[in-house]
């Protein structure tokens, strides 16, 4: 833990740096995976699979049994629990679907936008340490939702061959078509190149590890969108006098236990509030099952005293933290000076947690510093606005000379003709 | 010109292929830029101006002289023409602002998105064959209108070291808050590292040359985000029997007139419409001053009869094109079939170029296919959009069962943590 106390301002951007992640060394390593992929398809996969996963699959894909079979591996209380947390989901993102409204700019001229989904999309979602299930209905509920007609799914398999059934199942549950056992760099190869297996998809979703994060970065080479740059996940909290310690403590620890690289700030204008919050992370961290991802990720933190909130404010735009929440009193008084977030939780009572499985929200969101200039998933992550626009005679009567005058003064004649012909017909 | 007559399904693919531009080849010239930037700041752009642009030039700003002698150099007629379109665009764009919306997902849960401009963002208008001051309105007015705190314009010097007039006009009229003399890839260097006089921004926009696009590629690498990948201009136009050939053939040399490297791609159903366009082309593109760039596009470009508009559509929607001209007598019964596209024009008077300057819809749009999974420029360009939920203690009370379950499944205590231990208060 870092503890500061009154930094003055120029300290602040060293506080608001990142830990640093290079990833130049691992650029061969991708494209020999890609070119691999695009050599060899499946056989490449299922070589991958025996090497990276340790796992012996027959297929890549998985079958229609294995999927209905999740069904009755998932307990009847964690399938109640996807079906509330989805049902959150699709209310806060359906609301995101927007209305075609059409705007008459000049008299006889009419532009507006329609939603368009975008056809093939790929979801990633790592295996590891916990299987995201969670991850599967933040991306594949938008997905379902904007329309988009084929939904692929990788992951890699464990040690069995398997995929954890509450993945296979929230995915059957969101309208995946097809769920394929392959993991890392790889899979994002095949989501981009086509195997025998695995259709080739026009964005793609999801977290990884650095050799995915580089893959899907990769990827963009070969004209695949990706849902946006990643970084380490991260929570900034800014608590007042009336903050809860124990709730403090509990809120950055969950946090902490996503891994050694995570990133957990804490800033009060209590010095009670403050010292008992660190105390409170001491006591809690012992009784967790992931403390030493925790305790490698607290040494990095930040635990900062400043003297107002409106500092504190300050601060957090200029970190632009994934998750921001703000244990305070009067937080609605502060809502519009957030410029820089991902994704903000408002009181004592909305914990991160919440936004990160059921309240509805997305929890793919901008870190590492992308939430200055990039949005969390959500429907629009999905679609593709397209601008129609119709001129009738009249309309182009009324706009033509604007566009003659402007065309010839770009010397771009043709464009001028095109006005001028349809003029004087 | 290349005429294929009914061409079956298996050859579509190949019609629909850009021509190739690799750009490997520049990435070391990107590289050496940008460390000379960072090293030398303006200094190197004063030298990059005479190596590249020819133009000694003393201050990279913008004087507030030079702006203001703008306004006399620019026509009345032009400063009217520029003034209408403006009001269009501003209106069109001005629609794409969002209400905020709060969903209670929950009893007690309730979340909502608002919008927040990118604080700092820097545009890129090409000096060259054309003074691009269309491309300031379509940028810098959404920029305005969403709030950008800090517009920054780059743009070549021309051998008198000048940006042109009209350039200069629209800009100040938009709130650009600083122009530079500083083109191709420097320019981009600099927005993303800054200068002495450049800022850093956190999202670039604009057109450029295969330099400014790689180097555009090359920025993302230092957390800057950019519009949408590049690609060469260009356009499709479907017709049916009632369209007319004179219009069509000016719309197809309106695209060839950008450049040699422009797609032009005409579908007919109608043999004797097919035929006639082919003609007028002929004879109009004669007429062009850029002529020799519409020849060496039109030479490149695909002329294709098929036997029905569905076949037509189902071409476009594999195709994506940038701009896509329905001069069909019932476009309406068309509209919900097109899936690929950046921006669609309907009818017999409504040209491109009504888009490209005047009409209101933007005309910065995905080219290269890009349009199968990347919108336009609009004004959500300009924003990022945050998350907000607050939960009450009743809303936590109604979701935390279903939280700690989901988190505990993924074997994330600490997630599970924040709620119990607020549950047991």
């Amino acid at each position: 833990m870092k503890i500061d106390q009154y930094p003055n301002q120029e300290k602040w951007q060293e506080l608001t740096k990142r830990p640093a992640f290079t990833r130049e060394e691992i650029s061969k390593t991708i494209r020999d995976i890609f070119s691999e992929v695009e050599k060899n398809g499946d056989k490449a996969l299922l070589e991958f699979n025996k090497k990276f996963d340790s796992a012996e699959v027959e297929n890549i894909t998985v079958s229609i049994e294995e999927i209905e079979n999740s069904k009755s591996l998932v307990s009847q209380e964690l399938k109640e629990a996807i079906q509330q947390a989805k049902e959150n989901i699709t209310k806060f993102h359906a609301s995101q679907q927007s209305d075609i409204e059409k705007i008459e700019t000049t008299k006889g001229v009419v532009c507006w936008r329609e939603n368009r989904a975008i056809e093939k999309v790929g979801i990633y979602i790592p295996g590891g340490t916990a299987p995201l299930f969670s991850t599967v209905l933040m991306l594949a509920i938008p997905a379902q939702l904007a329309g988009c007609k084929e939904i692929v799914l990788c992951s890699p398999p464990d040690k069995n061959g398997n995929i954890n059934p509450a993945i296979l199942y929230a995915a059957q549950l969101c309208g995946v078509a097809k769920i394929c056992k392959t993991g890392g760099a790889q899979a994002i190869a095949a989501m981009t190149l086509r195997t025998e297996s695995i259709p080739n998809v026009y964005k793609i979703f999801g977290p990884g590890n650095q050799f995915v994060v580089a893959a899907k970065e990769y990827a963009q080479n070969y004209g695949v969108a990706i849902d946006m740059p990643a970084g380490p996940s991260e929570v900034l909290v800014i608590a007042d006098e009336q903050a809860i310690p124990v709730f403090c403590a509990a809120d950055l620890l969950s946090q902490a236990e996503h891994g050694s690289d995570s990133q957990v700030i804490f800033i009060s204008t209590d010095v009670k509030v403050f010292n008992e919050t660190i105390e409170e992370i001491e006591k809690q961290v012992k009784e967790l099952p992931r403390n030493e991802f925790a305790q490698q990720s607290l040494n990095n933190s930040h635990f900062i005293l400043l003297n107002t909130i409106e500092e504190a404010i300050e601060f957090s735009n200029l970190y632009a933290p994934e998750h921001l929440i703000l244990a305070l009193n009067d937080f609605e008084r502060y809502i519009p000076s957030i410029q820089n977030a991902g994704s903000v939780f408002l009181g004592n009572y909305s914990c991160e947690s919440a936004g990160d499985y059921a309240s509805g929200t997305n929890h793919t969101l901008p870190t590492n510093g992308f939430a200055k200039n990039y949005s969390g998933v959500s429907l629009d992550s999905f679609v593709k606005k397209i601008t129609f626009q119709h001129l009738s005679k009249e309309g182009l009567q009324n706009l033509g000379k604007t566009i003659e005058i402007m065309a010839a003064a770009e010397g771009l004649v043709a464009h001028k003709n095109a006005v001028t012909i349809r003029l004087n017909q």
